[in-house]
């Protein structure tokens, strides 16, 4: 939220020579996060793994609210602990309470709202996120078996949060009861990316097995002792391709598996989202350069989303030099240097590959894309 | 609270270690500031006042046209002081050598540079700018008559700069020779800004005598010495209206008035450029809402531009209460709380009045708008 | 200009993928505000009125104590109002409880906590703090001075809050209510600040009637929602003179009177402590210089304190000029120009005088301060 | 120069209600760095390769030691190319201008100014400072032999630039050419950082062939458009651990290859110094903590450099826990938890080793310290 502040400042030393009065309004401002969408489908930004005091989170439900408003979200969901209750002692109600009370707030700043509840379990089968439940206390039974059941007869989307968590060297291990809660149908999706821990191999498991993948901040303070808006720091999300903006339309996504995760300037998903928001943002200013002599051209490279672009050369030509390495920031402008080598003379089209080294399609394979440009070599 | 985001910056230059291939690209990257175009103009970001080492500045020429580029610039003029050249011993040559020395990137980066000078005399009449000249050499004459007439003739735009400069409490004065040099129609411009002032009694005379009105840098040392891209201290800019993106479009916009000034945060203009840049980036979100009892409403606000917006309450209703104050940051969405006093019911069109105390049509003359909603009065 | 630093911050989290054990710390930081001690007295720095979710605020009370630490505060008060609990359906315990809860973390950081509670009545004569409070519970009685009452039998420090918050243009009302309690001794302390408010008004009684001030950011929510670490928007705070850094020293110097407010980049206070902080930070490191001719000298100025300090000058002498305006950022060291007039010959000793606006000894009364030099002034 | 902005805000906000009148003054502030001196040495703060308009470099040279004065530094030389002068059709004079031109700001801003020039051949040998010079003109002859023996003779100080420049994958090779000019005594010193590349194998060089170690920034445009202030991104420096700030001493520290290279947040150099440095700055606050039972407890570590300084754990003990990693941020203080694994009972000596992974003593060798502490474990 690091643009806001600027603007406050105006405001305060303003009131500071008189009074301010701006008490009433919500402390923070929302920056939206921009980030196309695909065709046929809109892009939500969602959390679905969010504790508050209701169980061991230290805020209260519509913080909760907040803090996704102004962090350009969408969708939410809070999953406290149905097991794990260390505030018990002055809190000791309903489970549904947290969504109860965020609920009013969010529907008037058009968040999403989503009811979930996470069965915590030692390992295996560790811990798993239920959201789009309808009673979060029915979870709270003796056998973790019987708990996912009663969240898949709810018809809830039940996820297998953090599964490299307090693992050796954070490298999750597929037990036995993996199997078979994924035989059951139960694992409907997994945490790739679980607060600032990112899991590889969950990652290729959920390729293989076509298990829908989910970032998520797992959030227990204030989002901000933890995250700030900056590409780099800003709280993981998971990216849901909806058919609209609705809760049916979120889980009709999450079960049909089209959601990328969007987490520390890094997009992991399926090859054909991550090209799509690659090819409609990024856009070849003059597409059209000439160079003399032995000269350099300049390709002008806009990104018109708020993800940043680390791109590296796939190779070099012969014919001509581009930078190994070029960085698109948010919403900017760069140059791509071309050097001529010398051996090609008038109009030529000339492709040049780069890999976008921050949008993985598996792990360890970033995206393949091409510039097409037209060069017009002149002799001096 | 220093979250440890600076830490985590480090393990970047180790990558950096292994391979570093960028450096023939440009160091900068360019941010476009958003401001909406006009009804039948594209708006144009102009900075008509720059030094190089070429008069008393301070770098070359070819850093001025990085920097506009880098800063969302579209247009700029370097007006090198024809008469104050203390690099002289070092640097002795015609002072259209920088115009001719940074021509060439400025067309590959797509920045139109105009040629121009600094005509440098002492009060009265003091300095004047001739952009969009076509030899500067033949300024440098003893007479600063000469030097005008001879702009004139060459149909350069000829603008009176800084005028509050070194005047007591900065406040310009009009000599005899103003009305001369009026009467003749030189006084084609006048600076309302230069560098880190403002002078109000020169956009009041803008006003009266229908001068066009500019705002500067001004700038001898890197412009990162005294500004950055934040909008309160962003460099001082002219908008410029023109009919297309072209140095005669920018002439004739500039001999048509058709200009404003956007500088610390503010923006100085007519009341139809203001309304109309006002009118087409803030938007309200949600204009139909409803408010329970003498409860309390949200309207969304959000702002499609890279201006933040300041707000003031125009006085207040007897029916209903809003905020004193609301700063609507760049691009980002804010909440306008409206509480009910409980004297109205059922379905209601609100009309509510506000200042936009950073826009300004004359000197202490804020922009006025209204925002029309409804709402819904519900009784508990 | 927006260099690459954004994009650079990428590589990083391909580290964090790897291994990121990082977890188990606290997410926060501290950093320390460098303001001196003043003799005899250690500079402490407070916050004596916090919110959390067991009355009307959104946070756990162990939140306060990171954010205080993190902060760079020594000593807080958890202050939850007495009569208005809205979490009451979920959280109906004893208002003993945050301070017992949050009292283990604050010893193992080293922070300072003081019990406390507000009690919070319609106005007259409005809400009233209860610090260094034994049993909070036993201020919930019927009548607003009974409760007063047992506070002062409880021996606990007793400041009116926010007493101008609600009141026509934030402009505070002493009532007859007031004058009883300020005669019962009961009005030890006030606020001149409360979270964005500041009571000029306030402030001018507080000196008549030699009332200890206090300045407090009064959150509800996380603190971060409204602060930053910025000089400018940095939570307000009450600096406490005290003989050392203990519970009970800092209650003998709130009723000593022994305190400073610290709020949005200004300093409100007695002459004697802010002369004694701003002389003990900000040093002239060439004390001596010369000036040739009618040329400039420079005078440095470092600033050793996290508090930026801005000058104006105390009107211009006739044999030199200095700048109208200058400020001494934090931990900075800034150039003062001396320019001489011409009337001035061989060593002179100069006094500079200047008003540190920022510095309030009262309202609308800024410190004055001079500065001492030798200028050897040079015949050209 | 980032916290500078926020406290010029203050400047505007209030001057723009009249005008501002603080032109006079220098554009920019100071920030010192805050690194210890070494037991008997003083540590400067030096740049020692910047280029200005007289070579390739696009700046007057004045800039540059405004640049080095606001970004804390000591000592710069400015090194223009000898043999390479783009500019010369508008500049062409004698090499030793820009150090006349920029050597009385140095001495008002108390910046030591060493004159340099650099001799710029093809690989190999490649380029080469030479710096403490008393005439660049005469490093102009046609043999780079000749060049190099004349600075010698001179007594300047030489060092190889840049040695893996223009390299593939930017290794450095080591040509006859080097060694006879090591074996002349002309490779007094070598670039291991230069502008964004760092060179492991010229630092390796250096340790065997005891060959003092620089890093230096080879500016060409503004600074800024290449670094900033944060510790991840200023500009390479040089650390000279000098007996006095002098020039000779300066040089003296130079051929006695008393040095470390700061650069990226990473500072490479001899342990002895690197020790040192660490352990002036970095104190164990509570060097004697308790844990109760299996829990755990935190030492606070505060950092009073300005060097971020990046721990990972050098092993794990059987009987404790403590974090992987761990960054201690420039003045900040942050937590150690310490997790008792349950088989220590009493007050214990802990020793825990960490690494430094920012401070290198050779490629790849980072720092190993150990923090000594008491444990008081006691059961529950």
């Amino acid at each position: 939220m690091s643009r806001k502040i600027v603007c406050r400042l105006f405001v305060v030393v303003a009131a500071l020579a008189v009074v301010f009065t701006d008490q009433s309004a919500l402390a923070l401002s929302r920056s939206e996060i921009r980030i196309p969408d695909l065709p046929g489908y809109t892009t939500l930004k969602c959390d679905f793994h969010l504790h508050t005091v209701f169980s061991d989170g230290n805020v209260w439900p519509t913080i909760r609210v907040e803090e996704a408003w102004a962090d350009g979200l969408d969708v939410i969901a809070i999953t406290d602990h149905v097991e794990y209750r260390p505030h018990k002692d002055d809190i000791n109600v309903s489970l549904n309470r947290p969504h109860e009370i965020a609920a009013s707030l969010a529907n008037e700043l058009g968040i999403i709202l989503l009811r979930g509840a996470e069965i915590t379990r030692s390992m295996p089968p560790g811990h798993f996120n239920a959201i789009v439940l309808e009673d979060c206390d029915k979870l709270n039974v003796a056998e973790w078996r019987d708990a996912l059941q009663n969240a898949a007869e709810q018809k809830a989307f039940i996820t297998w949060n953090h599964p490299g968590w307090l693992q050796p060297n954070i490298i999750p291990i597929w037990y036995d009861e993996h199997t078979e809660i994924f035989n059951k149908g139960y694992m409907m999706g997994i945490e790739i990316v679980n607060d600032h821990e990112y899991y590889p191999l969950a990652f290729t498991w959920a390729i293989e097995k076509n298990i829908t993948i989910l970032g998520c901040s797992d959030s227990h303070s204030p989002l901000m002792f933890d995250f700030d808006n900056s590409p780099a720091n800003r709280r993981p999300m998971t990216l849901v391709f909806a058919k609209e903006k609705s809760a049916p339309a979120v889980k009709e996504a999450l079960l049909a598996g089209r959601t990328a995760v969007y987490a520390y300037g890094k997009l992991y998903g399926k090859e054909e989202y991550l090209r799509s928001i690659f090819t409609q943002t990024v856009e070849i200013v003059n597409p059209e350069i000439s160079i003399t002599g032995k000269g350099r051209g300049f390709v002008r490279l806009v990104n018109h989303s708020d993800i940043p672009f680390q791109l590296s050369a796939d190779g070099q030509a012969d014919q001509f030099t581009v930078p190994g390495n070029l960085t698109i920031g948010a919403g900017e402008t760069v140059m791509l240097p071309i050097t001529n080598k010398g051996m090609l003379q008038g109009k030529n089209p000339l492709r040049i590959p780069f890999k976008v080294d921050n949008l993985l399609t598996a792990p360890e394979a970033p995206l393949s894309v091409e510039f097409n440009i037209v060069v017009d070599f002149i002799n001096k």
